[in-house]
């Protein structure tokens, strides 16, 4: 295998076989091919795609890297819900204790921020000493105990995966429905699940930014979940604007927090809502879509979900008090304001430059070695249709340091269009792909 | 600048602004972005291509990144020759020592072997001794001094083009116009010459397939040199098969140095003259083509063009004994032979498979880290159009990896494509551009 020639191949356009990809993958995996080979042939997919057996065989040599997980022995059904990014969409963190709390179990391997996305890892190790590295013996018994466990891809759970997803991260190749579809799915069948919801996120704010796109890819991920035999759906959800209003890590799991107690915002709550009723109607398909929604805003009202999420960060190294006392967690050094610089209704948000921002204060990484500081974010204060008044608050930003800080407030108008007249609302939830 | 957003930028095919090549490059050059990002870029460049404006930007950073040489001290005309690379195509290796021993200064920055193809610098180093990383001042004085210095991106030459040039050997980033023309000419500028003849290879062992792609090579790198003042001339020559019948290092030494001893192939030696007649010709805009090619031949006739090959070969530290005594050099522990499998005239050479055998055979590199074996190579003993019998030898091969060997064997007759009837014959020196 010489893997110059691999990826001068794919650079042409033309098909790799399963042994090409199969051989390129596992020595980049051992170590064998360089990075700078691998971000050539990622962009090289990027661009020219892949046939469905091409993400067929990735998917596989993912999945095989590594070890998968067994939990037969669950006496009740196991499930996942995994999202394909977007700006403050935090649905894992409230998602996981509801659905755990109604006796599901959530075997959640989640990742990082990939590009200008958030990454539930990351917002988690926002919890001082929140371990997200169990080892996969721990985790299984914490899964089969507690009904969910959330972890990183800790251990041997697609080796292969892991290596490249930190490497499109920093590549500009995360948005490939190829490239995406065997990540996700790679990992979503190694964790032994049952049942798999996706919330394919479409909009100026996620990685596929057109219905279309969005549709082909639930497709694509539908289509590889269901020929390993695991209940798939997907719901294709709006990310025209961020999901509740916080951005940045512990922003983000600080308004989670406040959605288990019951003070979530609307359009949050309904996506969680939406997704949990997914699997809790593939756990029970004699279930209607009412009592789905029902049975979860029961776990928020009865504080069952919240207790979940305090004892799993607990058992996961956390200090659950700081989950209790939001208020005490340290701030960002530096803060300052977005201002609306005339009258009117928020007709648009580059939500996509949002992401950027957040990186730009310290709350996303740059390159793979970049550390993140959780205490950078920021709140966004309008939705699009609101009307807002010149001089009004549109962004509040937080961070450590001025100089980043000072340069989003010096483009954060840009981030926003005020129109004269109400917009349309782009609807939360567009379409179900099953 | 963000990397990522540069780089996404360039995969979406948009064209990228001077400030954003700069920026981007010139931290790639200083270490702030890593390989694995610039690999991703390249590969953008390589499938989306580069406006006239980016690629003279890209030029110009290259340039700038370093020093430029000042030869304007020199009694006579300085000029170099420049090849965008083959199999066997040692001309360099002839060319400078005829030229200088004809009073032309030559500072010849030379690359290494690149993609299938092989580099002066690794053939020279197969001399023991050879320095190719003089420092700029002694090689300035050599070139004055003796007329010609042969030395690779040794110093501040566009430090820039020296680590994207190893980056794109490794991720088959070779074969695009913008690239190479931005990596040759930022060279060849900085190297302080008034004229500049370029060797735009075409055929199935050359970057440029096509006699179009070679064309628009031709123009882009003439008119890069035009624009900053140089005298600059191309010729599209074919590279359907290797010039003369050595490959591989020392191999092509050997056949160099019998070369200017007056017993050279004869396509080798009419593109060498070819080349140094259009130099020969900017130095003196009276000399007629005959006269031209006649001067080179006498500097090969009475033995001055190798003399001057010794002598710089021992002013750079090599030991030109080796020079004298060509059949002492150290053979290669395997070799075999591949042998024609029917009688018939031999119609085609897949070239760029001989380059890749060539690495194979530990001739070449895989990836930067790799060394060379300089007697590992191989002699191909037919040109196109010679009629070959059954069981003859096509191809001699030498390696120090008895595996390596037995596959380049196993794969050898696949090289060579003999039919019944005599075959067109390539036409050696297909156009002119200037």
């Amino acid at each position: 295998m010489i893997p110059y020639q691999i990826i001068e191949k794919k650079s042409q356009g033309l098909t790799l076989s399963e042994s090409e990809i199969k051989d390129f993958v596992l020595a980049y995996t051992a170590g064998n091919v360089p990075d700078y080979q691998m971000s050539a042939l990622l962009m090289a997919i990027f661009i020219k795609g892949m046939t469905t057996e091409e993400t067929l065989s990735l998917t596989k040599v993912m999945l095989e890297s590594g070890e998968c997980m067994d939990f037969t022995s669950a006496p009740g059904f196991v499930a996942d819900k995994h999202s394909t990014g977007g700006v403050g969409d935090k649905v894992s963190i409230l998602l996981a204790p509801i659905l755990a709390a109604l006796g599901i179990h959530i075997p959640m391997i989640s990742g990082r921020g990939l590009g200008h996305s958030g990454g539930t890892l990351d917002k988690l190790e926002s919890i001082p000493g929140f371990n997200v590295n169990l080892d996969l013996k721990t985790w299984h018994d914490l899964v089969l105990k507690e009904h969910v466990g959330l972890i990183g891809q800790t251990g041997n759970i697609c080796p292969a995966d892991k290596k490249i997803y930190a490497l499109r991260d920093v590549t500009a190749t995360v948005r490939s429905i190829p490239l995406i579809s065997a990540s996700i799915m790679s990992k979503k069948i190694a964790e032994g699940v049952q049942g798999l919801v996706l919330d394919v996120k479409t909009g100026n704010g996620a990685f596929m930014q057109t219905q279309d796109d969005s549709r082909a890819l639930a497709k694509s991920l539908v289509s590889i979940g269901k020929g390993y035999g695991i209940k798939t759906t997907a719901l294709i959800t709006d990310m025209n604007q961020p999901l509740g209003s916080a951005i940045g890590n512990w922003f983000e799991m600080e308004e989670s927090v406040r959605g288990l107690q019951g003070d979530g915002p609307a359009d949050l709550m309904d996506v969680t809502y939406a997704l949990g009723a997914e699997i809790l109607k593939m756990s029970n398909p004699d279930l209607t879509q009412e009592a789905a929604i029902e049975l979860q805003a029961k776990t928020v009202a009865d504080g069952s979900a919240f207790e979940k999420l305090k004892r799993i960060t607990e058992l996961q190294g956390g200090n659950p008090d700081v989950l209790d006392k939001l208020s005490d967690y340290p701030r960002a050094k530096y803060s300052g304001a977005v201002r609306a610089p005339r009258s009117g209704y928020l007709a648009k948000v580059d939500t996509m430059a949002l992401g950027f921002a957040g990186i730009q204060l310290g709350a996303g990484r740059r390159k793979i070695t970049d550390s993140i500081d959780y205490s950078s974010g920021m709140y966004i204060h309008s939705r699009i249709g609101d009307s807002v008044s010149s001089g009004e608050d549109m962004l509040t930003v937080y961070s450590n340091d001025e100089k980043a800080l000072d340069q989003v407030l010096a483009g954060g108008q840009d981030i926003f269009t005020i129109e004269q007249s109400p917009p349309e609302i782009p609807s939360l939830i567009r379409e179900r792909i099953e």
